[in-house]
């Protein structure tokens, strides 16, 4: 079987890096074209990502300006790691040509059009491609990405709250409108193109800091998927940190429980729901996730604790933002929709120290 | 006037340098005696902290074995940095020769002794002396302190949590039901001594966990703090996490507010509730709270959202644990017990970057 | 007396920020005038610098648009913390007026118009005044520096590989065609206005590299000072690496030792060339310079190894780039201008942890 | 063909982890057995390396305690990751049951038992597998590698600055008597089982600092291997440093050029020389070593610049210290022991951000 010809725009970010380093490793795909949105003219790979020096497969290889055409002509599958509002100007073209279109933005992520203006202060132009968009996270919606043509790959942070919560709020184990999701991300997760003195290293190292309290714009994100999960709406209390290291999200996630739940109740959700789950990683009583402990691989390590004195369940849930919450998932919604098996090339251990 | 003669017991760690550090700039005070618990011998304080290396008041100056009767001679107050369990073996010798103790550790903090055993594993060999004991809160008990001859200085967790929540608590703009602090400290408040891999710089320095989830310490002391201001018994979770940075605490505080609450009520609530006070600074609308802006300094900084879309408040505080979550409050109440003005020896700036 | 009256140029900056704590702790100078040489409109100073929130002289001050009538109204030194071919524009006046500076940037340093033009690519368009200029290391220049109205602040790195050199140099134990100087720094020292990749934090936080080899325009300095202390014209190799921490400068020296020199002739040198001096800090045999043990005070550390083996001796020295390197050295330059005692203001302990 | 038996010596430490992960990826080999030298009883291999949950070929395998006949009966090669002293005792046994090893300690680094003692303070008790083992540098001992039953992995140090040097050096375009190199390493290096304040998180993060200076274990492998390559015995000045970083050596070589050398025919010595080398990367003029573009991967960038103001060449080399530095060269070296391609299981593209 000759091998998935896959092209990236926005290949000259941390996320895009990240995807080449992955697809580099795939077995069953071929990078045939990388560009990205802003360039001007096209800038050799190691110009942009000099850890990739000859490395066989990338070197040499051109990072181009963005071209539908070019990307339409070459590409099975097209990865668009740019900010919102970019691909919504390329994916008809890329669709209609019948190429496989995995968005890593946000403009195919709500089913709402106007809730994305609202959040995003940006006019949605595609609103009709909105029903045909699959929500990628394999774990709630597998049999759709099968099937899709078009994927909205979570955002980082959403990825490690659903993961987080989708057990108790499916069994409706917890109180829906007690749920609290405080997070806490590296810097990555801000990209490589935010030219502000705020993601300066002198300005981060040492701190620690709370951002958009109340309007950062996964919390609909994330509430349309529980609200799925639990067949009703829900509202919950969203928000980021920045953390002084490079990659990973933790997210603590509070609830209060419903009358009758106790930790072997949850504990039994959380095993029955993710025991067939590749990446969701369930950790045993006494264990809690942490960032270095994933970093590195697609998993989403998941613990809990029970406070009997505030009938309140904190669940933990870690990430490496880069890999299961942008690159990683990617790849293992492109491995269903191309059919392979959903673990291809995507079982590096973590890395760590 | 003669300075006051001061000692400190614990002086090897972190807090008691920091401890050192803030008496030798003190205009009123001189350090008299340099004790550290475990010892086995006087080492040189150069050893001990080479930082303080041809510093005049400090070079040459011994950090002797405990020696209760030493302290008791030649001190007017001692200041106790020390692991919990080992106040309550000194603090009655200290006390009956007239000197004024501010202990840093837990001993005297909470104000039944079947809830420090309970949580703390370890009985309480000193019970009567809770009742005379003043929680050093300036904040809360300035009055009382004034008077103290034995000052509990609150944890440094504990201190972030209820300098965030007095206002809303103390005027009921909260429910009392719905409060949860999820708080992220830098390592220097893990202490000096505790040879565990836990705390090696390779494990910390990529990595970001919570710990002790639902069982930490700090929760019935800052339980006991936000009762007394309710004038109700409330219970709340409290969940700690390490940072991977040195220095600093910044708590994210929530609330679900009582019916008519708006974001001007709050703010006049903290304006009011902070406006006199010289280590609080509460921020304008748009700004919140970060560890760096807070480091060096004894202030503790305070910033909120309101959420109209979950009815909740959101506060932020921080605070550097070293300074007001521990040695800057202990100064700032040994201003209180001798009558100097509170702020004496306290007006560093914050030290950024 | 009243206060010495100060103004800064380059306010809003690392080193600016740095002047202005450490002025505001200064017990006699007052801050006059801030200003920044970019600004279009003043702005508050908290909006630049939000440490300084609430903190008594500081608060509601407005940092300037740069205006030299009004700096050489108000005050009677002033302080240059700007880029190179900013501070010649604006000294012929300011001195011109009777005030005295102190500049931070290199334009003064060199006293050779070619020299700096060919290391700097700028025309020196004031080579008048580098006769008049005195080179501010206290260590060398005293004296001159108590007449000067115009004294050049030396660089970071020139002032730590200066000090680990000094007394090797001036007696002759070394020879003079084997100095090496690798020099490792934090990244405050790149200052705060490079809008480049190059110090966001992901791209510093766990790298390491060596940058400007063989071309830093330190190199002349260092060479120069070395030179005159030496009596004779003396050039070395000069690496400057980026450490991914945000203060401090580590400098490790080496020198072939000419063929007598043995530890005790070189413990000798240093303890007579310092003895006096009240911020450079000889360690005892066994002890090494670290950064965290001088950082947040004007001190500079300094400790060597003879090499029998390679008959080389390797010194170390230490700084906080922000003090001793630049905004510390710059108020003891501004004490000896002023008759001051020289340390005044300056004897902050370190800041550790 | 059936996959080569590894055992692991060393199992719980950073290297032995490392080598964990990367036979794991490895496809010609496979774990039987799992040791660590302290161990007193069988630990799950989850408990120590929790990053390993539920990764397939791993899960629920025991790190037994040190067993030689249990490695000697069930391997084909074990890998002894170990502090220097054990690999002596256990290597006899292995070998004469056929089982190769390669040793990551130094016990079989150094080919002069006299020199290992003088250095490491250790009596040497086999020294006749002395002129057994092949010092395991591919770029240099390749075709003995081959033939070798016991492999002496080099130093992390040492490899960093060999491979800096060695076309320098074997083509003689340096004075041998000039060599100075001046290494910094991340933290991981120090291995995982140093229980000493030194390592501690605070004590670290925000520090730097030269150790062993004059007096470090590597100094006398560097000086073999480059005598070796010289064909004649030179010393060298070696200076170790301590990054605030987890992973990653770089090492800033100095050299004096003898008289005719120009950069071109340095440039020309280094690509001659690792033209055909698979790991190392020679960086095009312009180009300098960083570590965070080598972390990740076996790779050694070497880069160089000429000051011809000093007449030296000063070379950079970046490499991941527990990679080309440890576990990758001894997956390396076992390539080239049992014919496998030398970069089977090698090919990681470095890990950034």
């Amino acid at each position: 079987m000759s091998k998935i010809r896959s092209g990236i725009v926005g290949a000259a970010g941390y996320v895009g890096g990240e995807l080449i380093r992955l697809l580099q490793m795939h077995p069953e795909t071929e990078i045939v074209v990388l560009s990205r949105v802003r360039a001007e003219e096209a800038q050799d790979l190691v110009e942009v990502h000099p850890q990739f020096r000859e490395v066989e497969s990338l070197c040499g290889r051109p990072v181009s300006p963005f071209d539908v055409s070019l990307l339409a002509g070459e590409c099975e599958v097209v990865f668009i790691a740019a900010p919102h509002g970019q691909a919504m100007r390329i994916v008809p073209d890329l669709l209609e040509k019948g190429v496989k279109v995995i968005d890593m933005g946000a403009d195919f992520r709500l089913k709402d059009a106007e809730v994305f203006e609202q959040w995003y202060k940006t006019r949605h132009t595609q609103p009709d491609l909105l029903s045909q968009a699959v929500y990628g996270l394999p774990e709630v919606n597998r049999d759709e990405i099968k099937q899709a043509s078009l994927v909205a790959n979570p955002g980082c942070y959403p990825t490690s709250a659903a993961l987080a919560l989708i057990p108790l709020v499916s069994e409706k184990l917890i109180d829906l409108r007690s749920l609290i999701v405080d997070s806490k991300s590296g810097v990555s997760g801000a990209g490589r193109s935010k030219m502000t003195l705020d993601y300066f290293f002198t300005e981060v190292v040492s701190d620690f800091k709370a951002y958009s309290v109340g309007t950062h714009r996964h919390t609909p994100e994330i509430e349309q998927t529980l609200s799925i999960v639990a067949g009703e709406s829900l509202t919950l209390s969203f928000t980021p940190h920045l953390l002084p290291i490079s990659r990973g999200i933790l997210s603590t996630a509070y609830a209060t429980l419903t009358e009758e739940t106790g930790a072997d109740r949850i504990r039994a959700a959380f095993e029955a729901r993710y025991e067939t789950e590749p990446f969701v990683r369930v950790l045993p009583e006494g264990h809690l996730p942490q960032i270095k402990y994933v970093v590195g691989s697609n998993f989403c390590d998941v613990g809990f604790a029970v406070d009997s004195r505030t009938n309140r369940v904190i669940v933990l849930s870690s990430l490496d933002n880069l890999i299961k919450g942008a690159a990683g998932q990617a790849l293992q919604n492109m491995n269903l929709m191309f059919g392979l098996p959903e673990t291809t090339g995507l079982l590096q251990t973590p890395f760590f120290p």
